[in-house]
């Protein structure tokens, strides 16, 4: 999709089955690219509930404002796709377009519009030239099928650099279930900025409201516990669609003991898709996988975790191999929360080199800089004030970044 | 200083005369450089009063803790500064080491410890050879005069690749006095964090009661309204010292109308050294410079107004020179702060690209491409919601950036 080369982290995309209950086909719409696949349908079988997160950014596009709208029902029949324009701070005409494209894939599929979910990604500030999308529809209808989730992984791309997806098998009861999605992010299309969208599917039976219950609470160790660059989407969505086609049990509270494997499994899939994100960052060449543990509490521990992640003094320390504790004690002091310089500890690579208040001055530095060389680069940091814990996940930032987000405009 | 080439933004250091009441000398230490003045004494006269300002960062240096614990008495005789260690994370003994130079600074003086403040800028994590600042600081007092200001302006630095200083003059009452200051930031040096320190001085006689609300006020819109990458150094310093040998009125008010002219000029003084420290921003090419209208308050305004000096992808845009309003939508955005995605204004270069919720189809775009060529960017936001407005000021984000931040190592 990319004009940039393949990830050095990229990941094959792992065989997708199908999922009871779903089917899907991408076509190209020629909505802004052609010659590639732009526009995806997702139809689901009438007993599909529907849980979602959304981006938290305060000019969020419309399919944002409209996919909120129709959440509350936590009823789905289809979902609408398209890459190349994120229809994000396009007004009125925004809106309509949505509409329109709603009630064409509704249309197709017999259901109202309100139980169709959009997403966009792409360009904004340009108008999505619905009426390609109202035209070509029945014909994307026509090529529903179980059995198109590879292509479907790649046609949600932008500058993604490689297709992301992942599956696991669970059991809740006796019965066993698919848990499978696909995700793409974090590219960049000049004038664009980062969108991450992931739609999750299941074939397990289970009310919106446990759906959205679990989901909720597993997004905020998974995609709400990444960042590449600290800049926030206007278009983020990840939306977990269950079609009850298999014969689970009535379950009606998310915390089921029947449900633990489900949600541990769940938990599995969005990080794996998280992961995916991260391992596409911009300009990536390093993974960062950060654990903060002794904070006040989980939260604090997560906010700590994150200003290490966005800092950019930090990723450019690891994009030059550089054991470079002291940012990690500035960026574990610049987030705000609480923390004792005094009491603080930092490891690299399970190696402990700086320890309540002071360099370790013996620590082994021929294993942390041999560290430092590998794909995942792993920092601990302990404040040891609580029992407060988090793990984040970034990259490093490298020249490839400013390549993607700066030079486009002269090559 | 630097290893790096000259900031693009370079401005030579204006002439900078006698304070009076101050008295300088810049030394060769050798306490980690060789062959450069490393280690700077200033005196004041014994009616000196002092204000302060310091990093908020959690996991301050020593010399911060120092500083802080002997400003509540508002009064100095001395400021002791050394560049190429930070004395940060260096644990009890970083603090002795503050003690025992503060303690021989005082000696050569003849004043208490408690009265001379203390700043270091450089690595951290290592220890402090104070004895070296013992032993010579003989010497370095025999060496004080009225008109050491242009070494002492380079003697602070440590990567900036130039000077840094100011000189006003204005008047209280009838009585002329001046407000001159030097800084240094942001530059690096591995394994070091970005440092910025500032001393200003001014002949005035003024309460450190009014010092410090003088100073505190005036800190917002200048110093505290500029950003590089975000990251907020365990060092920063900003020291206001007033020597009282000026023969100006006595004023224990910070709001008498006597003081109007002094607060505006010393506004001026420390905006431009703030100016200067973007000037100098890591691998900078461009100052941008963002004004926020229409918040529903300043604090909101200013929030936002770093949301967009903050994110990279606004900062690489512009070392793209590319006018990528839908970036800065996207910062206004995940700022957090109350924004309206349909009321919202921005321009660039005074010209008005985007409105209400959508793109001006017809804005000129060649002026705007015009202005992104130039050295300051200017970019406008109305949130059209109240009147709280704000300006902050940043740099662009280029390779020059990684270059100095994560590729020391390999040079």
């Amino acid at each position: 999709m990319s004009a940039y080369p393949t990830s050095p982290l990229a990941v094959p995309l792992p065989a997708l089955p199908a999922v009871p209950g779903v089917r899907l086909a991408s076509i190209e719409a020629g909505l802004r690219y052609s010659g590639r696949l732009d526009l995806t349908l997702m139809e689901f079988a009438p007993s599909t509930t529907v849980a979602g997160v959304f981006t938290q950014n305060k000019c969020p596009g419309a399919p944002i404002d409209w996919c909120r709208s129709i959440l509350a029902k936590g009823h789905a029949r289809g979902l609408l796709v398209n890459a190349g324009i994120a229809n994000v701070f396009t007004g009125k005409a925004g809106f309509e377009t949505v509409q329109r494209s709603a009630e064409a894939a509704a249309k197709a599929i017999g259901c109202s519009a309100e139980e169709i979910f959009v997403a966009s990604t792409g360009v904004i500030g340009e108008q999505l030239p619905y009426q390609k999308i109202v035209d070509i529809m029945p014909t994307l209808y026509q090529q529903l099928d179980e059995n198109h989730w590879t292509e479907t992984a790649q046609a949600i791309l932008t500058t993604d650099t490689f297709a992301k997806g992942y599956s696991l098998r669970t059991k809740i009861g006796t019965e066993t279930v698919t848990i499978q999605g696909i995700a793409k992010g974090s590219g960049m299309i000049a004038p664009d900025m980062a969108t991450m969208l992931s739609f999750v599917t299941t074939d397990a039976k289970l009310p919106a409201s446990v759906l959205q219950a679990l989901l909720s609470q597993k997004v905020k160790t998974t995609f709400n516990a990444i960042t590449v660059d600290s800049d926030t989407s206007t278009s983020d969505t990840l939306l977990l669609f269950a079609t009850g086609v298999a014969n689970t049990p009535d379950i009606t509270d998310p915390s089921d003991p029947r449900l633990t494997d489900f949600a541990t499994t769940l938990e599995k899939v969005l990080k794996e898709l998280a992961l995916l994100v991260i391992k596409d960052g911009e300009g990536v060449s390093k993974l960062i996988e950060i654990t903060v543990t002794g904070a006040i509490n989980d939260e604090s521990a997560h906010k700590i975790g994150m200003s290490i992640g966005d800092s950019p003094l930090v990723k450019t320390a690891i994009t030059g191999e550089d054991a470079n504790w002291g940012r990690v004690v500035m960026a574990v002091g610049k987030a705000g929360e609480p923390a004792n310089r005094d009491t603080l500890s930092v490891s690299i690579g399970d190696v402990w080199v700086a320890h309540e208040g002071g360099v370790l001055i013996d620590y082994d530095r021929e294993t942390v800089a041999q560290h430092m060389k590998e794909e995942t680069i792993k920092i601990k940091v302990d404040l040891n004030l609580g029992s407060g814990k988090a793990t984040i996940w970034s990259c490093n930032l490298t020249k490839g970044y400013i390549d993607i987000n700066g030079s486009y405009l002269r090559s």
